[in-house]
């Protein structure tokens, strides 16, 4: 029998709702993981693990009770350390935070309380969400890096430390993570899911993703994290379907997929180019080679603009009151966009509209593109988290992506990344579905 | 009996629909006073007159077959020269697109369509909608200026060429018009009536607004126009109630008004103070002199760097390609702009929220802002348009802003304006109806 810590969220909330499991008996399965797992892995910004117990014995109780229950209910969730909790520190990866405790919840974790989920704890982030390394370990490699700036929530679903993590995407940090380490991931349409309590970097990018181990549970989590929130400007009103019906349905026709190669496409090593190469052979008729036009060539630049822009805006007060707190990486990469002109940054949103009509145009007649999800397999070394190149031109235009652990190379997990129309995550993770199980044959 | 082209468009549109009066009739009489008046008002880039009566003829077939009216049914609205028109040029006030033709109508004229409204003409625009002036000039006057940018639709009101005209304002383009020209507007919360089809200036300051001779007639355009575009960005969902109906309603208690000076008060001539301190000292009680807190004090920076910096985005091709057919005024205020960082700008953009809330407790006591339409009535000369300093601001905040032609300055009319939150234009018209009856008293 699968150990508790093992099954995915949809299996040991079926099992809890069935009483063929408690919720304490599934949070003490995760916490011997963690406490086995964690001096190597290192996925853990806070955990208590009383309080943990506690909440699953509250939720066993209202199970007990006959209570009505949520989607969630009695599943641990891990959260990463960007994210506000009443109950719990937030310290943002950086010793400027060092013991922030808030009173509230982000709105996406009051979200996940709602649906009956257990906050298992905080897991680590990079500096600010940005770029400088926290201490975790890629649990298929401890020498190599597990990606950020989501690290903890990769690596502690890779490793089965919990079925379910949240992490945040401003260039590439919920999918390049999951790539790396072996997991499945979903970065939501811009909007889909509140931001409001989460660490703001960059308005026009930010985005909370989604951690799991199989494309049901991103549908599941996403359920529960999808609702409109006018405190968030880029929310958007909704006809909250479940994405879960839809993603369990059969494709109308088998999918097809538009491979791109992304400008992009230079930084992957051979291996990797052979890995999807391969990957899209085997799809036949089904997947054909695209290319878009125009000024999807300037696509990493026209993000790197924007990014670069409004991180300086949100931390730059932290440059210019205690600079001695930023890691120097952080500190010269806001010193390196200060020259970016009004024109720049304006030109460089605007040009988001411009590429989404030609990629809407391409996926009226795609289910979906294919894409590799990272330059390469996890790199080896601590000190960098990776390049988030194939991920921040996606981020940019705010469309759905997901990425399956279906590729290896050198001898570790990669992924496929598959990205859709924005507003349409039903559609993506039902074709995403498909392709896993076809390649899972 | 008062002449038709006299009348409202409330009253107008009442007696087509009761058989008293053709929508030719209408249209003959509004013709007249333009042939008479035009050599001397100029407020007319495009009228053809027999154009204008096959609309109206045809309006009236529909009346006579017992078909189902609109509620502008015969009744001619003027069309600001940026704005499309499928059969009518558009020049945008500018030499570059003299004879421009657009096969589509704007979304504002297509709903002006819909709701039975004769398209009368395209009226005079400053270039580009930017500060260079027009031909129009002053009805009440010759000698000065009406105002711009909507420098014809506001004086073709005034001089009752027609009842109802379109205008659009990034700066101060439709309020500071009808404040010199002594009728009314209503320049609306961003977003509610869609740009689609509009002169791209600012997309986060144009905004389309309405003229008429009074607070009724503004509701009843405002309902026609305001429908959600999925088109255009700022364009938000609304339950689209009645503003008319609401507007005739009694407010609950007699309105309490703040009377503000604003950051812009200090460039308002003494007769132009004077005359609104003897307006709020009339309202008594109901009105007391309020204050908001920095970063208030800036606005007027706030707006002129948002503004510089997208009217050089927009514009920037202009000076690019063709700088000899820009004006000597237009070229030197874009090449100002070149310089704004990218962070003062995203700076500026994100002070109007904060400034928002302050506002929005302030209106939380208050009916309405009450202050100053434009800092003074309108300037001799045609070589200006008039300081738009006392508009920018709330363009710049997204607020509905009212005008009322109540003050009388030097002997030219003058405007107090009326400020209300976003979104609730119904209450801000009631308000500004039961303060416009009070003054008339």
């Amino acid at each position: 029998m699968t150990p508790a810590n093992e099954l995915t969220a949809t299996e040991a909330a079926a099992r809890i709702r069935a009483g063929e499991l408690t919720s304490e008996q599934l949070v003490r399965a995760c916490l011997a993981r963690i406490e086995a797992r964690e001096p190597e892995v290192q996925a853990w910004q806070y955990l208590d693990a009383e309080h943990a117990l506690a909440q699953a014995r509250a939720a066993d109780a209202v199970q007990r009770d006959g209570k009505g229950t949520g989607a969630l209910h009695g599943v641990p969730v891990g959260i990463k350390d960007i994210i506000d909790t009443a109950d719990m520190p937030t310290e943002n990866g950086s010793p400027m935070f060092r013991g922030r405790r808030t009173n509230h919840d982000a709105a996406c974790v009051a979200a996940l309380r709602d649906a009956g989920a257990i906050i298992l704890g905080k897991t680590v982030t990079t500096e600010l969400a940005n770029t400088f390394p926290g201490k975790t370990r890629n649990p298929h490699n401890l020498a190599h890096t597990p990606g950020g700036s989501s690290s903890g929530s990769a690596a502690g679903v890779a490793d089965c430390h919990m079925p379910l993590a949240l992490g945040t995407q401003t260039g590439g940090s919920v999918i390049r993570p999951a790539s790396f380490c072996g997991i499945y991931a979903l970065k939501p349409t811009l909007g889909l899911i509140s931001r409001t309590g989460v660490l703001l970097q960059s308005h026009t990018l930010d985005t909370v993703g989604v951690y799991a181990r199989s494309v049901e549970d991103l549908g599941l989590i996403t359920d529960c994290l999808s609702a409109r929130d006018p405190a968030d400007a880029v929310s958007y009103p909704r006809s909250r379907g479940s994405l879960l019906a839809t993603l369990r349905e059969e494709p109308p026709a088998a999918p097809r997929f538009a491979f791109l190669q992304t400008p992009a496409w230079s930084h992957a090593p051979e291996a990797a180019q052979r890995a999807i190469r391969e990957l899209v052979a085997g799809l036949g008729e089904r997947c054909r080679e695209e290319a878009l036009p125009p000024p999807f060539d300037r696509i990493i630049e026209l993000h790197r603009a924007v990014m670069g822009a409004e991180d300086l805006h949100y931390y730059g007060r932290f440059l210019a009151d205690t600079p001695q707190l930023l890691s120097a990486n952080l500190r010269d990469r806001l010193e390196g966009v200060r020259d970016v002109t009004a024109q720049q940054y304006i030109a460089a949103l605007n040009a988001r509209e411009v590429i989404n009509a030609d990629l809407d145009a391409l996926l009226g007649r795609y289910d979906a593109i294919l894409c590799l999800s990272s330059a390469g397999p996890a790199p080896a070394g601590l000190e960098s988290t990776g390049a988030p190149i194939f991920n921040g031109l996606w981020t940019y235009l705010g469309v759905p992506c997901v990425t399956l652990p279906r590729l290896t190379v050198d001898g570790l997990p990669m992924g496929v990344q598959l990205v859709g129309m924005r507003g349409d995550e039903g559609r993506l993770l039902r074709t995403a579905r498909w392709l896993d199980r076809e390649l899972s044959r």
